[in-house]
């Protein structure tokens, strides 16, 4: 179920490293490199898929439920004052890996967001610490 | 489950009109009608929550799978290159009816989405027209 050159599924593995907040049987959940704000987190299933169209239902099922519990941690721990779901099905969608993955991405009032965002390194230690608030 | 006020509430209930395309056991989809693209749907647990935070895990489930199916059928249907799946959680994050919803946002090659759009009506003949592809 894992795919030579897939990035994520090289996160999957533990080859690529990668801050990990939350992990079930059938998802993982670890911090965005290139946070859209603060705390933006990438949810996906260990299976390989190429977009949310391939995932087979219990593995959407698990990425959506664990997405769900960071959503409800990132308002909670970080202070935020929403966050949105996103999934990006294409390149037009603006998808760039092409293993499904639900950003969560807490908000804030009043931030500047505005989509698509121009991915940009975050500050690894600001990235680790908010990481830190939710495990 | 339902709730007095609430807009979606009243679409499931069929008290106030609503162009549906897909609907399950727990989930409904129907057209946005100030669309950010052609085809932009909505789905929707039958059951009232706030936000997705609040949703239980079986209609938060009815309505990822049913939305999964829909972005497929976008792509299919109206030639659209791909599409996103979002959903907005608080003010916040752009939020405005307060019932959960999932968007499917059909996604063209080059087209100039930006998230927030800024809803529009969109013009129902149109609408009307690219359900009908849909159902």
């Amino acid at each position: 179920m894992s795919e030579t050159n897939c990035l994520f599924c090289g996160i999957v593995a533990g080859s690529i490293p990668a801050t990990r907040v939350a992990e079930t049987e059938r998802a993982i959940a670890f911090m965005d490199i290139n946070p859209a704000t603060a705390g933006h987190l990438l949810v996906i299933p260990r299976a390989h898929s190429t977009d949310l169209r391939e995932a087979g239902a219990e593995d959407l099922t698990a990425a959506t439920l664990l997405a769900q519990s960071l959503v409800s941690r990132v308002i909670e721990r970080l202070d935020a004052d929403g966050a949105n779901l996103l999934s990006c099905i294409g390149e037009a969608a603006w998808q760039s890996v092409f293993h499904t993955h639900l950003h969560v991405i807490p908000r804030y009032d009043d931030d500047p967001l505005q989509l698509p965002w121009h991915p940009t390194p975050g500050d690894m230690d600001q990235v680790q610490a908010t990481a830190a608030k939710l495990v």
